[in-house]
């Protein structure tokens, strides 16, 4: 029986595999990728530099990221039949189903066909990801065809250039690297799981990313970022936040942004992201967004002992670089593919297919009634 | 700790949730679908009646079929930027690739934004699957643009009309009929599981279902009927199957279409669609490939005592029908979507977010080192 209250839902607890990729919440340090703290990552490396570590195994030494960094670079180009469909997908299409429709597009020109070469798809969909996002976003809502061939020296610069025609600031560079470095892994999380289930059917890398874009699409999960920016965005004040905020509390709404399935006490990805948002607020002159963001962070602890996730501050940090709000959870697709593609692999090369079993809660056995008696 | 031999791996029998829809392997009956053995349910209904059970709850009476089977058929046609996407695809793409693409094409044009309409998509995407690998099939092997818009009385005419350009026998209508059936529903295999953990992020069902394609594909699931037809297609005799079944089994080979996760003496499917399979080699005159088949079996049996399960009859069942090997596994689709779905609102009923644990078996807490000493 799932009993809830045990942990039991939603396997909550309940050990599915191993992975060497990743530690959530473990006690000394909140979060690694192979062995790295997150702050450190998000400190001292490139995001390049972690999606190199979570493809290869090892963080390059300066000859292989430069050779990782040029290939990349050759990769972002997208071929003609993905541009038709990206062209054929409305301007009010939710952004999460073109990454999704994309990615699986790409598998129907690009397929893996030896999982020996997974290394190139993964390459390929690191680097191409953010064309296929920025090419149908500007094309849907400009009418222009982006040229998505950059020279953007990073992944998270050559999606702002995309975005907004020109080159980032070195601010916003450096940001777009520590938030893609903050998303890029965390062991079995729902989208990163369900990509491990695809694989163990031994289907092909792009339907398990596929797959894993279509759960990270949902408001629990990857979602939450923009159901946060939609939240906070309403609040004029520090002061109205608080009041708005206890009147959800009171009617046991849920908060996006606050709270965690593995962590208990904080999200140590927060702090980090949080003294991002902080210096972008003073360097685009907001006095709203940011201090409304900390007081929400205040009452939810306060009230309830919930903690901001990766994503609470994610939405004011995203905002204050002017990346429209539909186009937060494609970022985070550009990150965790680096992620889940590491799983794919690990799942492969140790695998069982993954298939748990039900309590079955249904009518008991029946004969079929003719149609006349029913 | 997972451990293999006690069956963790793979999540083998862990409950990882409830379900009212369906038992597998239960004593007494083998598969039943709310309540309902699928041996009577193959012999007595329609395809379109076990659709109706499982998203509604019950089976029909005869309006309520009427009206049900009249809805469907006018949700038949698909959208020209559907269209579009599906003729930008070559021919050389691995059709489950089409379907996986074409499901979240259709996400994009009709988004499920509120949970109170899912019958709507569920049935839209019932009566147009056909449609869509129908019609991406023919243009691109035969270069005509298929009229999807046909008057065929069920789901599995409609598919063999557009793909053969003539409505069925009744014999084909009728495996085909039985065939859907026997696809329909089976509990927390590994695409419908993908399935719930896409929805347990509350993701929107085209999401759901655009994953469990993707894992569906994969040749230890779905993938397994066109596994199994392009092995016996090679055997020109029993005899000769015989032999070359020994040789794989000494290679320590996996033979498609046989074992399961669950069932552990038979599979219940396999006597039903084995008995229409030798029906319709009578009807198409083979000698060969339905006596190599047997074999196939009854090697198995004797070596290993491994059993088919539901893929290796239906290997060539659908080779009789004229069917191209290419298009088994979207079949399983238009058929399985039906139970993918009824999961997807039974898990949104009752949610946790699925999110397991992992064993770490990775690297120590390390530090990072500078570039220069890497
Ligand atoms: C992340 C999340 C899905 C984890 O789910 P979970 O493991 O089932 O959560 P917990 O078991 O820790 O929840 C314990 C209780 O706190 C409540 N709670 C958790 N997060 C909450 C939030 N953000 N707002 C209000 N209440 C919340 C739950 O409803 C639950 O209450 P209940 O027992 O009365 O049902 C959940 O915290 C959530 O929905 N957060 C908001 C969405 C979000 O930010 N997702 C991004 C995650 S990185
Ligand atoms: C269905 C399947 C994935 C179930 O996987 P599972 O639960 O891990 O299987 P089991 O635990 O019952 O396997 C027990 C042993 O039999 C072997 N075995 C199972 N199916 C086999 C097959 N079809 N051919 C050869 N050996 C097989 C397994 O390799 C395993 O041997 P091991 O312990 O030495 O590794 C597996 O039987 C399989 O791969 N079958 C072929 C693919 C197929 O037909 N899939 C469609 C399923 S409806």
């Amino acid at each position: 029986m799932v009993d809830k209250a045990l942990g039991g839902a939603g396997l909550r607890g309940q050990v599915a595999g191993e992975t060497a990729l990743c530690t959530v919440g473990k006690s000394g340090s909140g979060l690694t990728y192979c062995g790295y703290d997150i702050s450190e990552l998000a400190d001292k490396v490139e995001f390049e530099e972690v999606s190199y570590l979570l493809s290869r195994g090892e963080l390059p030494n300066q000859s292989q990221l430069d050779a990782y960094k040029a290939k990349l670079k050759t990769l972002r180009g997208l071929p003609a039949a993905l541009k038709t469909v990206l062209e054929s997908i409305p301007k009010s299409a939710h952004p999460m189903d073109v990454m999704r429709t994309g990615c699986s597009m790409l598998g129907n020109l690009e397929m893996e066909t030896d999982f020996s070469d997974v290394n190139d798809h993964i390459d390929r969909m690191v680097a191409v990801f953010p064309s296929i996002i920025c090419y149908w976003y500007r094309f849907s809502h400009d009418g222009v065809r982006v040229d998505v061939e950059t020279n953007d020296d990073s992944i998270g610069a050559h999606f702002l250039h995309l975005l907004h025609d020109k080159a980032p600031s070195e601010l916003f560079a450096k940001v777009m690297n520590v938030s893609l470095i903050l998303y890029a892994e965390h062991e079995f999380n729902a989208s990163t799981f369900t990509a491990r289930v695809c694989a163990s059917t031994l289907s092909d890398v792009h339907s398990c990313v596929t797959g894993a874009i279509g759960s990270l699409r949902g408001p629990l999960h990857g979602g939450a970022n923009e159901a946060a920016m939609e939240m906070i965005e309403n609040f004029t004040s520090a002061d109205q936040a608080e009041e708005a905020l206890m009147g959800m509390l009171e009617r046991k709404e849920k908060i996006m942004g606050f709270g965690h399935a593995i962590y208990r006490e904080s999200d140590p990805r927060n702090v980090i992201i949080k003294k991002w948002s902080e210096l972008l607020a003073k360097e685009v002159g907001d006095d709203v967004l940011y201090p409304v963001s900390v007081r929400c962070e205040e009452v939810m602890w306060r009230e309830k002992k919930l903690f901001c996730n990766a994503d609470f501050f994610h939405a004011s940090a995203y905002h204050f670089m002017g990346i429209p709000t539909a186009l937060f959870t494609p970022i985070f697709v550009m990150s965790r593919v680096t992620g889940w593609t590491a799983h794919v692999k690990e799942q492969r090369a140790n695998n069982r297919i993954i298939r748990p079993s039900a309590d079955y809660t249904g009518p008991e056995a029946r004969e079929v009634p003719p149609i006349s008696a029913r």
